[in-house]
């Protein structure tokens, strides 16, 4: 099975949970934003209805042969027993799937302080907003969902580096790249929380050495952090230098 | 089997998207946190680990059996097939979950119009800045997703007044109560948007006239809109009066 993984190009944005998935597993496939001018016009296709009965609202999402899912939690639910990223069982793929729909949630917050007024408009023209909600993010949000993935992490039977008993899963995967965007995004606020944090600490460095992991992170097809995707790098948002 | 809502008392809430799946297929059921005084400190024992080895994030989250589940968008995946509210197959089963996901967006978004800096913070402490979120919202992103799922329904090759093919799902009752939402939040703005969206007014037609649907609405269990949900009537947040 070839997977065809339609996502904007030239960004990591929501696309990438997906890709590490894919790139974890040594999956057959390609990424059609990135693989040629024509992507834009393939993902527009579908979108506008052209290719598809089911037309997703946006990317990313996921062709496996006649089969199309739309939404990151979706196609990761889809392609965990498929690509051995979930272990077997009916409560336990419910439980996994709750888990990434918490860090789909926090992804969103995590977007929404740069833009808290509108997506379609600039940073630069709700900077002021962004500010005041980086700082609620900060001493509030931020705390809360780490703290409970490190509680999940602590409660986990089978494991002091994993979310989902069993082992290694998607989920860990989700939110190894949430814990590097906001180490890029936020590096003095995510300096100072690590330490309280020591389980997600584990798994996320636990990630970054599997094998095909760590060859993809290094490779041309890791796309750089930029001020384009969901975790972006503005100084004034951050916490303050310690005085 | 008797299934066990868990969600905060007095409010609809995203508890109202289960109560009404389960409503609609007149379901056995406990909506736990308005059933006794007991009810919010079962909801936390939850969410503390205490009473689970899978705490979700937040409330609603939904038990069945051994089987727990949250986000509204999984239990009501979990409980499509076994309610009879969501036909057989992967693909389209996949494609109302992908749909439901959208609106988990529409839902989050319409949220923070209302709190665009902080859930914490008060609507009065960020009101100013809720009036700048809530135009861009009404030009923007309600034409947007309102747009998208008048364009499903027209796509459906089965019906002119269902999201997905196979007739009356757990996505349309979503839809239905989102589009309620909407009235009830932004009057005026809404007057404007539905003539356009003639295939979204005849599936919330349809469904209000469902028997068991129009007997919860009707019956006490249905809790009233309020300034305490997510959708909520602030005047000065909707479209000005027609000049």
């Amino acid at each position: 099975m070839r997977y065809e993984l339609y996502y904007w190009p030239t960004i990591q944005g929501r696309g990438e949970f997906v890709r590490l998935a894919l790139e974890d597993a040594g999956a057959d496939y390609i990424d059609v934003g990135n693989a040629s001018d024509a992507g834009i016009t393939e993902i527009s296709e579908f979108l506008d209805g052209e290719s598809t009965l089911y037309p997703p609202f946006a990317p990313p999402f996921l062709r496996a042969g006649e089969i199309l899912v739309s939404h990151v939690a979706n196609i990761l639910q889809f392609l965990g027993p498929r690509l051995g990223l979930v272990p077997e069982g009916e409560a336990v793929r419910l439980w996994a799937h709750g888990l990434q729909l918490t860090v789909t949630d926090f992804v969103a917050e995590i977007h929404d302080v740069h833009h808290p007024i509108s997506s379609d408009d600039y940073y630069e023209a709700q900077r002021d907003t962004a500010q005041a909600r980086a700082e609620a993010f900060l001493e509030s949000r931020l705390p809360r969902f780490l703290g409970y993935f490190e509680q999940v992490i602590a409660q986990n039977p089978d494991s002091d580096d994993c979310l989902v008993e069993g082992g290694h899963s998607y989920v860990d995967l989700s939110l190894f790249q949430t814990v590097s965007g906001l180490r890029y995004a936020f590096p003095r606020a995510m300096e100072a929380e690590m330490p309280s944090h020591p389980g997600i600490a584990a798994l996320v460095s636990r990630v970054a050495r599997r094998e095909r992991i760590a060859a993809y992170l290094g490779s041309e097809r890791r796309l750089p952090f930029s001020e384009q995707g969901i975790f972006r790098h503005y100084a004034e948002l951050d916490s303050p230098p310690p005085t």
